[in-house]
């Protein structure tokens, strides 16, 4: 039995799943697209999926009974329609982040999804699929006692003009924010920014690096150093501390060098490359899983945690020092 | 388009690359099986491809219409048989390793694939789709200057009674001969066997451990030491020295730990987990090429070279200390 | 020319100098001791130098023709009396640390040395004569960019019942807040203290880990995880992150092992091994300066501006979150 | 008390000990010197030890009475007749490496040590008090079960004109020669060489690199390479397999940097840095044994083995891949 989905939004991520479902994955093909550009659509559909039909619009895509579950990878803004209309539907639906771009829309997503009494999104937090940090969940979870801190960094080489302040939170923080409520298990209970003064490659209207202090329900202190003009590469650090030891996300497979004086490997620069393999077993997961109706991996309540946490942090840069509260709702059943 | 494998052998390794193509990779299907024992096939067939049809023998199944492509997975001696029916049925065919028990059966297949004039054959060298190696060569290729040495080990926790010495040959070091010509683009002038003394944890058909020095047409001296009774982990090591620096092939990731006042990795112990994720690459490789009609990957050159080298290397051990020299014909153009 | 010492308290440390003066180290002589406890010093006189001279107080000894330079070694609350009167006998005047127990003890001390004129004073921070840091500052000062963020730990396996929370900064983390003023060239201007929930293994007296964020006057931010319960060894950490790369302390040597499925070194566990081969060194830049009459390396200044910092730190301890500004008199030109 | 050393020889290494007698190591001074160019002795006369007196002839020097013990700093050839004469005086004598040119003249220091009836020599094979061969050590004696395997590297950036191969065993190789002996507590019992292709950066007069074989007594077979062109540094690299495990030699201490798109260490490029600090160690050895009235640490014996070692390997290079075996007398009881 084949999967069959329906792709909204064919820019550079709908492309590129699509490329995965048609020529890499088991058990799935793309079977419908749509983009506000419908040239886009046109063109992946000409390079990837002939069979498979273009829809004016998105809301006509999910309506289609040509579509069992759908991808949604279009302009940010429009995400929350096209999930509440998948969920209205019925259909399993994944959706890159983020889920929506208030807190607010994120948890009419969540409110939807619990009158409908069972989970139908996966939210795009690939790195919960990425080899290193499940190899590291299994020993944070099994070895090292209980977490207490967690130091990271999240550090890329260069950003453009239009990188400014609040991105540091939305468009990098924000896979830190969701992998380690989920490597740890915990919530979050408030946030502070530190600002170390502001790195010579930067700009006007970004502050770079800072310092962002989560600390959780459980009581863990995580500080995690965003740097996204650090020159040297994109690198991802992780190491969580706990009452027995310490376990550290591997650095990428690269080959040691012994070349001109120095022992050496390679840091990677592109941040695409880093979790790369990731895609695949995220798409995976939702296939299995839509396959059966429903959805696993992150859900729309992890989008909302997110969404919330996030604008805490925004908060917290605007008063730097500022410990801000970080509050929510009970989790609904559903996602326990 | 989706290419149809027939697959022969339905033991482990056929059950587990039926199981990759029906429930993993994109573009195949299994439809037809065979083994000696009809009820393990009927079992795969149950479990994983309930579609597909289960034949008396191998050649019926490589003679039928439902089948664009053969999947040789059963027991070694019976790889030539099969893989000859596939040439002369003018249908790609992957072969799990040895190609053949001989070289003189090797070379065989070698002549009926140049008779046919195209390449149909691929062999199960999976090493070479893994991404540690494919990360060395490339770094061998550009990086280090020409290679000049090779230091290698491949090391085993423990063997079974069975595993008797010229088994360090066939079973172990087989994967070495071919990967190590493949990542120095080279063929093999030489082979010497030096013992030191067998380790107290061997048996007495088996001398372990043992260090194998090949020399290659270039020059380059290579030396592996095969220790499987080494207790400790599956351990692949390989450092080339090149005119301008060195290179090592990585360990495979793991989460480095800070524990009982040890800094510590784990190291593998079972050799199926070491080269898992180069099972997909290689059927990918082999899907893709089948579906055009051809094969690409490690050939049936390279099978009878890995006979031939392996012989010598077996003669090697039988007279310690000697250098055995390795002949074989010119390679036929096909395999330029 | 051998220069002669006398050494003010014969306890571990001062017995440590003291052999390390009679039998390791060229051109010095222990001609004089003495100690609250006169058994202690007789004791050290056999066992070491029996030619040594024992006096009944500290302050003969330092009055004494047979002494050129001394070492202060006593208990810390008589620190400041002692390198007061050396001050005043103008006699280079080593002090293991704390140079005095309060910020105002150590003030005196300055004003007395900038008083007399050149410098007389070194404190024991031997850190900054370890081999690591030593190549760590190295690296800082001409090849990462300027330091914009500094991430540390100090990690202890476990601490005796009377080790209370202050005392993380007061015998902890003074080390680090000396060794990182010397590392970065910079002050400090500010203080925060933040707790992650204790951890099982500490007691009641002690809120243990701790991460103390440091601002300087550069506008480099420190983050310095102290955790005293670690269980799983005695381990320091140090990160320096510039504007154009990182660079680490490194570990200590250690024999990597394969051993038990296991990749490992081993960590050690007790403070005393990890910076043992500094005693050796720091002791012979004093030495080399004592006999030209003068004192280099870590100064009285030095030794005032930790105890500022430590006084702010324990403030920031008893206000979580508080930030804590450090504040201090401008530097006298005599240690620039 | 003090003890008085001649020292024979004042070019780099005699000058080098000097100033690490009069500056760096306690209960010991230089007081006697002598060189075949007297205006070299009295150079470091003038500069280092202005109260030692300048002998014409080292053997004016081991006689005289301001002498009780004696370094052989000079000229290789002259070694043997200087320890001869030390032997005759009864005074202990450190010999810079080569003991002597010959075996036979080796062999002639070790029957006199023996007629002599106590130990008086020591040979300057550093690598015994090097700190990572003397961890290394305990862990091969302690942890990983019997030896086994060894491989090894010794790698030199680049030769001068007049290095011809077999320099490549009594220059390079000596060092492994003794170092394996003491590390592995065995004795060897022959010798093989393979030489890969001579590489690029080599020229006429030398083969390089080259790959030698030894085997023990107790069976283990040790593999080192030697190559004296290899560019990227002066490496030294020890890896022993033991029957439960694997110790290797770390690397020396170096700073990690993340820099440019690289991890990276750097790698020392001369060898006068990489055992600087074993220098002290074995003349503090020395000191110590040498005030008792005997010697400690490498042996005439020691010596004597090294130089019947260095013979079979360069036999071997003359005659590649042929086994030569390396015999020699009973260990005198003096060695024991």
């Amino acid at each position: 039995m084949t999967l069959k989905i329906g792709v909204i939004g064919t820019g550079m991520i709908g492309r590129d799943h699509t490329r995965r479902i048609q020529q890499v994955l088991a058990g799935v093909e793309v079977t419908a697209l749509s983009d506000v550009n419908l040239d886009s659509a046109r063109a992946v559909q000409a390079d990837l999926c002939p069979d498979a039909q273009v829809f004016e619009t998105g809301q006509d895509l999910i309506a289609s009974d040509t579509v069992d579950a759908v991808l949604v990878c279009s302009w940010g803004a429009t995400h929350e329609e096209y999930v509440l209309a998948a969920i209205a539907a019925g259909k399993p639906c994944f959706c890159e982040k983020p889920l929506a771009t208030t807190a607010e829309g994120a948890k009419r997503i969540v409110d939807a999804e619990v009158a409908h009494g069972s989970r139908l999104v996966q939210v795009g937090f690939m790195r919960r699929y990425d080899v290193g940090y499940v190899a590291l969940k299994k020993v944070v979870d099994s070895q090292i006692g209980a977490p207490i801190m967690v130091h990271a960094a999240h550090r890329n080489p260069t950003v453009p003009e239009q990188y400014v302040t609040p991105m540091a939170i939305h468009d990098t923080l924000i896979h830190e924010i969701d992998v380690f409520r989920w490597l740890l298990d915990d919530d979050y209970v408030s946030a502070r920014v530190t600002f170390p003064r502001t790195c010579a490659a930067s700009h006007a209207k970004l502050r770079d690096p800072q310092i962002v202090t989560l600390k959780t329900a459980k009581g863990t202190v995580i500080n995690t150093e965003i740097f996204v003009n650090c020159k040297y590469g994109y690198d991802i650090q992780c190491q969580v501390v706990g009452e027995e030891g310490i376990a550290s996300l591997p650095e990428p497979i690269a080959i040691t060098k012994r070349l001109n004086a120095t022992l050496q490997n390679e840091i990677l620069t592109d941040w695409k490359d880093r979790f790369v393999d990731s895609y695949d077993v995220e798409l995976t997961d939702f296939i299995k899983a839509a396959t059966a109706g429903t959805a696993a991996g992150p859900s729309s309540w992890d989008g909302y945690m997110a969404a919330v946490t996030s604008d805490a942090c925004v908060t917290a840069q605007e008063d730097e020092g500022a410990l801000v509260e970080i509050s929510y709702p009970a989790r609904p059943a559903l996602y326990n």
